[in-house]
């Protein structure tokens, strides 16, 4: 049976999720696809473990110090390296080393982390493109809910003239919570933030950054473009204040953070801010922590998905679509 | 360049939409492929036309009588049959003679009519598998609405849990029609019949059998099910009536024609029936001609999508994306 090594690098909530999932997973791997898919490496930023057997589960739970870092992945020689480490959208680091190496190395990598994808997508495109290596970002894309899926394959050969997304669930959250509760910005985030929705510094989330990642990898990687955070217009939901909820409210309208995609004819361009919807859009509907994606095209007509999954789990599970698209593009 | 051969077998408006859109998008395939389509061969059930060198679309208003069936469409070689005549489920017929002689010749098949999926989908299936040839089937499932894409691609590695689906537009615009304007059934059917969005013989839509169709479609070729039209409950919105109207809209509840399938265990099991849902249910915001389908599943949580589009262009979209599936895995 071909035998298939893969890698993490990155094993925090997320990269815990995925080795779980891909081990439990390994019978599915051999009937459907006929591999034996082994775990040969995992690490964290200062730790990790590895095996040319295969790690199990309780190997998870014996870290080695020192055991990092991208020579560490590359001896074990993966055939694809699944990168989900923490995510810096102004360096890059640490993802960027890690993919960069394994795309030269001639290594699939499927790429949760969107900060390499936003400091330097159109470096590590090249790269995998030179070593014909394949690169799969649906994690670094709202995970679970389809998004550069639904441009690649579902509306394929289309063209794409407007989208709009719901991407970041924590805002979405909070939104929520304002309008239903009748809280403050601050008083709707604490509550997230006991309840674990919500990071301590959230100004990733709240500002629009991380919703403006998510676009930007959507456009340059589905769409072709070639935009830098510098293009984009960023506007959070930090600054909404009571006064507007009520005035929303009394309106019938219903607030989401959205990010948005336009076309006419080669010029693309992206922002995030904050739209007030009609009840009846479906997005207004989209509740929680939910996601939503809305993609209008000249011969399909417009097209919603909305989804979500619980995290991890949602995640690890969108990373390992990835890699099943890769054992059936290379079979 | 590699040149592909392409035939359309049924052209009415919908053939005609695929003849239109294939021709119109040769440039794309030439440069996103490298590939020379040519479309060597169309016919309705009296009249065809052919052309080793390709037809262009004036060829498509001087069909020739008598040239039509299934030694006409296998003498023109296609490499790819796109099938898209009337469709009759309880006999399959005309489709299935196309299909399955295309299949056993080892051409590619993209199938729109339902007939034969539903009459004989294991026997097509097997005749495909026997060839090696590749067998697509998205406009017969809701065409430009994502359904069997959504299971073997975006929430691929996934179990299914339980599947609803809004997939039969026509119903769908009538009991809006009914709940929006108050209408009874004769009356929201004769409005939707004069619009042009209901047949003369409405039954197959009405009663749910359109339904049913795309449902056992996708249940037999998304979820590897073996049912049959006889393993289907199937009810329709015949026999609603304005009292009942009155009562929903009272209660603040949306009618709407669902297919469901569900999954215990190895244990498969579908049927299409009227549901009646609150308004914040997300299918209660699927209005007019759209459609939408609802997935849950054990590790991306659920998914819908909502979508439709304009007809006959939606379909011939729909088919036209499955090309480019089949020149993606043949490559």
């Amino acid at each position: 049976m071909k035998r298939i090594n893969v890698a993490i690098a990155g094993f925090g909530g997320v990269g815990r999720a995925i080795a779980g999932l891909l081990l439990a997973r390994r019978e599915r791997y051999c009937s459907v696809f006929g591999v034996d898919i082994r775990l040969v490496a995992v690490c964290g930023s200062r730790a990790g473990n590895a095996s040319r057997d295969g790690l199990e589960p309780h190997d998870f739970d014996a870290l080695i110090d020192s055991l990092s870092g991208v020579d560490f992945i590359l001896e074990a020689r993966p055939d694809v390296l699944i990168e989900a480490g923490p995510s810096n959208f102004r360096t890059g680091a640490p993802g960027h080393a890690y993919i960069g190496a394994a795309l030269d190395a001639g290594i699939h990598a499927i790429v949760i982390s969107k900060g390499a994808l936003v400091r330097d997508g159109q470096g590590v495109r090249e790269r995998a493109a030179r070593s014909g290596s394949l690169l799969k970002v649906s994690g670094a894309t709202a995970a679970a809910l389809p998004t550069i899926d639904l441009l690649e394959y579902n509306l394929r050969g289309c063209e794409f003239l407007h989208i709009e997304g719901i991407l970041n669930a924590t805002t979405n959250f909070l939104l929520t919570a304002m309008m239903e509760d009748g809280l403050s910005f601050a008083e709707a985030l604490r509550k997230a933030q006991a309840g674990g929705f919500a990071e301590r510094d959230p100004r990733n989330d709240t500002e629009g950054w991380d919703t403006a990642c998510k676009l930007l990898i959507l456009a340059n990687f589905g769409l072709d473009a070639n935009l830098t955070m510098d293009d984009l217009a960023v506007e959070g939901i930090q600054g909404i204040t009571k006064a507007q909820i009520r005035t929303w409210k009394a309106d019938g309208a219903v607030p989401k953070l959205v990010g948005t995609i336009t076309r006419e004819g080669s010029l693309i361009q992206a922002s995030v801010g904050v739209k007030t919807l009609p009840a009846s859009d479906v997005f207004a509907q989209v509740m929680g922590k939910n996601k939503a994606i809305r993609v209008r095209t000249d011969t399909m007509g417009e097209i919603v998905a909305i989804g979500g999954g619980a995290e991890p789990m949602a995640t690890a599970s969108a990373a390992l679509k990835d890699l099943e698209h890769i054992l059936i593009a290379t079979r």
